[in-house]
């Protein structure tokens, strides 16, 4: 096998379901060298089957300072670990002065790493998947084209293309990651004030061409937007099947998400641990199962005195062909699409980047668009102009 | 006080929402000398303070030698222990020889203690309750007056009249026999042969005035009636609010009902005993709550070469005055009505005997009848010849 010597080296540090794809789209690619890194011997198997390009390393990446010194060794960091590992494991990247990509979707608030980042030189592009990611960076792109901005709204979700009762609901992430989207409570702004509503609430039927008639609910997804946007209404909705939000209300309101322990025959356990527990089989999207990834991004607001409405919308399907799964395809490639952002000096400025500020960069938009569209995940764009 | 020397000697064991309302409805009455039993001193307490005449004994119930001696001191039984004691605390009584009427609706055959009960000269009443109890007597009696019987369809529910989402569904029983109900298969007679269905199974959309429509599904209740009653078809339902029987069979799909132990963060539980503590509180039909019992028992055939139903209706609310719930009254009155069948000597035959052996009885049925009449609880009669 022929090496290009001058082919940067690239860490890909988690090879689950999203990180095996993304090391495919990079190895793909003759001017990356790939290394997947990973605790896991089967994820990192499974993931090399997928090109014999990607090197593989097995290695715990729940230890920091270890993180430090591996991603020194590379010239580029795409961070895909689990969300509770996701924060130090950046940290640790920075510290090696490594500029990273990121989509572990932490909790904890990036901006804290923005003066290691910029002491080191390195640039972290956070938060950047489907949503977060493209809705940010599409926002920011609106807004940008806008003399004022109004409103900004967001509908995301990922949903399995066969509606099976009760649930009619499928991800790859695991159900405590989704059990806490319906549990915290969800932040907007309305009327340039920070409104809280339950997760779960407000909900609204929506319909999108070629899925049908969604229900679109409230939960905490605003992230970096909520601080880096200047709009007074602000809002994310997730979307299901219609019922889905209900049913997890219901199971809810009956104490199945509690965190709190309580004593059964003897026992203490937390009742969201038993839930998650039996709700993994039923959630489990298998791997030869199609998934869809549904998004629209509503931007409103005044251009040259009229009012005017940008839409974004995302119809995305799981690759027959390959068998990467939509919510892979859609998160992963826009991590690799920004990594090659960095790679090729597109956008070199130091310290935490949040999406929507590479979408204000026109020409770095083109090239993220373009470089989905190759891999057919298509952004529509519509653009309204109205009077008064 | 002055004490009825020749008053009958009455034990009703179990001092609980049901037990109790029946002590004080014997107490009432000056033929009775009632004492009530249980382990609980909190719940002979409550008893004790409906009525200065009730006496009580702390007594643990679990123990079948000290049942036998301590009925062997009383005329005549109410048994209103918890079903997994009832059927030893049964043939623990018939041991000492004395009558009984039996609420405990334990899961065992009764008719296993005919032989014992046979032996011993008493008389055991059992299933003595709404439904089974009164159901099973109408049954009977409607069977009785036509020449054949085509179908007994029995519609039975305990509800709150307060509607509260998710479950709408409140309950003097614990949430673990409810679940119970959930679960068992439904066994059913249709076309003369034997069919099972899942429980929650057929759900059916039915009005009922003064509530309003409720919704039907299967459930395992037909119990001595699948055996002592020749009809072709026979089916008992059971009715909630309409929504509640999908919620239960989301629950039980997703594995909430399961009976097998699953590992949680160490510990083994099993998950139908974590719903059970979750639903206990969500469940708990609350002292000042007012419920309300309905039922149809629909029976069909021919009488005179012409084709005859007969239809008989309940709709009982809690009494305000007294604080005595639906579910009590409905259940606790028919069993002590039937209590007075024997104290009376109205019914004496020896051995096993459920509600629509008496119900074959129509001077027994009409004490019945206007006895829970007097005590508000009033079936509604309709007989309906058609041609053909």
């Amino acid at each position: 096998m022929t090496v290009d010597r001058k082919a940067k080296k690239v860490a890909v540090l988690g090879a689950g379901l999203v990180g095996g794809p993304m090391a495919a789209d990079l190895a793909a690619d003759r001017r990356f060298r790939v290394t997947a890194i990973d605790a896991r011997a089967d994820a990192l198997a499974r993931t090399a089957a997928r090109n014999p390009r990607i090197a593989t390393l097995q290695r715990d990446l729940a230890d920091p300072l270890a993180v430090t010194e591996l991603a020194a060794g590379f010239d580029l960091v795409l961070n895909a670990v689990p969300g509770h590992l996701g924060y130090r494991t950046l940290e640790a990247i920075l510290r090696a002065g490594r500029s990273v990509v990121d989509i572990a979707f932490f909790p904890e608030d990036p901006f804290a790493l923005h003066d290691l980042a910029v002491e080191r030189g390195a640039t972290a592009i956070v938060d950047c998947g489907v949503a977060p990611g493209m809705s940010n960076l599409l926002v920011g792109h609106a807004v940008r084209r806008l003399d004022e901005t109004e409103t900004v709204l967001i509908y995301v979700g990922g949903l399995p293309v066969e509606r099976a009762w009760p649930f009619e609901y499928k991800a790859v992430f695991s159900p405590a990651d989704v059990i806490e989207e319906y549990t915290r409570p969800a932040r907007y702004v309305e009327h340039g004030r920070l409104v809280v509503r339950p997760a779960l609430s407000d909900p609204e039927l929506l319909d999108f061409p070629g899925v049908g008639t969604l229900e679109a609910f409230n939960t905490d997804g605003l992230r970096t937007l909520a601080s880096t946007i200047d709009a007074p209404n602000k809002k994310e909705k997730t979307l299901r099947y219609p019922g889905h939000a209900e049913r997890m209300a219901m199971l809810r309101a009956a104490g199945f998400f509690a965190t709190e322990e309580i004593e059964v025959g003897g026992r203490r356990v937390r009742p969201r641990d038993v839930t998650s527990r039996l709700l993994f089989a039923a959630w489990r999207l298998g791997e030869e199962e199609a998934d869809l990834t549904v998004m629209r991004v509503l931007v409103e607001g005044r251009k040259d005195g009229r009012r005017a409405r940008l839409e974004y919308d995302l119809l995305d399907r799981r690759d027959e062909v390959s068998g990467v799964h939509s919510m892979a395809r859609t998160t992963g490639y826009a991590a690799t699409m920004a990594l090659r952002l960095l790679a090729e000096e597109r956008f070199a400025a130091p310290g935490i980047v949040p999406p929507e500020r590479i979408g204000r960069e026109p020409a770095c938009v083109e090239f993220l668009l373009a470089g989905l569209r190759e891999r057919g995940v298509i952004y529509a764009e519509r653009i309204e102009t109205l009077d008064g």
